[in-house]
């Protein structure tokens, strides 16, 4: 397949590069300084302790090469997808699938904007992976790439996606009903990750303080009637101890929204609690704590040093 | 009159101080470094630029003086009345009526544990001061003191209080309908100081940033729902109006929520918009926005700096 990348950072790197085994691959991504040490140097992935040397193509903007591609994956953060898909919209031609893996859910309302709806793919990844320098990516977890679509899948290309992908090592599982999965993994992204951004807290925290608990409970709530209203399964009680055990399983974690506030950066909240308010807006639910903890973390995100009381 | 003021702070020892000009006031306070000092120095108040001595008997504990108060005057923060008319209860007889000028509303749930309904009395206070040291505190901008009660004043004890009070240099209003007044300044504490806490920022961040707004307008609506289900008169647009005009003229204002929170102390959120909340569980109003920053308030509360992140 001609597969185009787009975002190198750990997860578009682990994916560029395996992929490029047996796929006509290119990378592209907005900083240059990784383009060139991957054009020059390939790229390393760590995996069980050794380096493996991938060589994907790689470019800043995809005007470098010709051709649409048949699979475009989008590994940038979320906010940036639509800028992403607008800046290498040469890739896409009538027959080019986009598949995004993105943390969050919803991210089909950007893509639909690019291609027909039946040439999305959405899925989950349960592989992960760290940066460890320039061009230097370690491989961690492998697990399921999880992927599916909104329609059915007249030209086969989940089959198709799945013999690319596992030759070249992953595990693609094809599945029915993919908003399930992906809302099943939203549950704990828009209650651990949200609380946590808004009160600048470890993951313990959640489990351990009533009134961080309170606010968890409020989100979980209303999620599990928004997934109810989209003809999801969601079972309130068990989630919440499927949160309370991430809670304190993992005392000392930091969520990536938490993280991303404290360092005063924006935030993927618009793909996580912010696409709980979307979803709730199309079936008529409403959502007042979902609302409120995205404006608050838009907020935060706003704030100024000066502006800051501290 | 024999006057009991629970809480030496800034604005107890101003009525403390004042009021003993012409009747038998008791300053009561935990701290014994301020009775004793208060004892032995008496008060000195700065007005008008001019320190003036005033000399009310001052008592760690109510057991230190016998028989029961005509009027104690809550000055205690709200989420030590309890503690302090529990702990001060020998003041209390048939006759005692207690008066509340304390910030927030619904303080009268708190008092009616300790006198009947017609023996309660409540306010608010546009008089402010500051501590400058020990037992020197200036009385800054001095305004009307607004009394009213729950219940018809049948004893007539509102014009006793106002004489009381007139006399040593207060300006006292009556008023048929003092939840109104209450609810005029709630409105402004409930959205600003409420978001303004759990942003951790200064008060002209809420009129200067989109989401801030956003959220001012969730809390605002949601009061204003809550005072028409009262009987009490609210106009969202304009008192949306007012707390922008708060906003933009204070711009580098700390409110007192905010300020409590990035000291890591206890706040009297519950007495601000968690007297919304319980005021809505009554009149039967949902405030989901209420109740989830009243949460997250004490959430912030809770933190230590382990369980922090930045």
């Amino acid at each position: 397949m001609r597969i185009a990348v787009i975002g190198a950072g750990a997860m578009g790197s682990i994916y560029g590069g395996r992929l490029s085994l047996n796929n006509e691959v290119t990378l592209i991504d907005t900083n240059t300084q990784v383009v060139e040490h991957v054009q020059k140097n390939g790229l390393l992935l760590e995996e069980n302790g050794v380096d493996n040397k991938y060589t994907p193509n790689a470019v800043v903007d995809s005007k470098e090469i010709s051709g649409h591609a048949d699979l475009i994956i989008l590994f940038v953060k979320a906010l940036f997808s639509k800028a992403a898909l607008s800046g290498n919209r040469s890739l896409i031609g009538p027959e080019t699938y986009v598949l995004t893996l993105q943390n969050g859910s919803g991210h089909e309302d950007i893509l639909g904007e690019f291609v027909s709806k039946d040439h999305i793919v959405i899925g989950t990844t349960e592989d992960n992976g760290a940066v460890l320098g320039m061009g230097h990516i370690r491989h961690g977890g492998v697990g399921n790439t999880n992927i599916g679509m909104l329609v059915e899948d007249k030209d086969g290309i989940l089959p198709k996606i799945k013999e690319a992908f596992d030759s070249c090592g992953f595990h693609v599982r094809i599945h029915e009903n993919i908003q399930q999965l992906i809302w099943n993994k939203l549950f704990t992204n828009v209650t651990l990750s949200a609380v946590t951004a808004v009160l600048q807290v470890k993951m313990g925290y959640i489990a351990s303080n009533e009134y961080a608990w309170k606010l968890t409970l409020a989100l979980l709530h209303e999620a599990v009637e928004v997934a109810h209203a989209l003809g999801l399964e969601a079972d309130e009680e068990k989630l919440a101890e499927e949160v309370r055990h991430t809670s304190e399983s993992s005392p000392l974690g930091v969520t990536s929204i938490c993280f991303d506030i404290s360092k005063g950066r924006k935030t993927e909240v618009d793909t996580i609690s912010g696409s709980v308010v979307r979803a709730a807006a199309k079936v008529g639910v409403p959502v007042p704590c979902h609302t409120f903890i995205v404006n608050m973390i838009h907020a935060m995100e706003g704030r100024s040093a000066e502006e800051a009381v501290s």
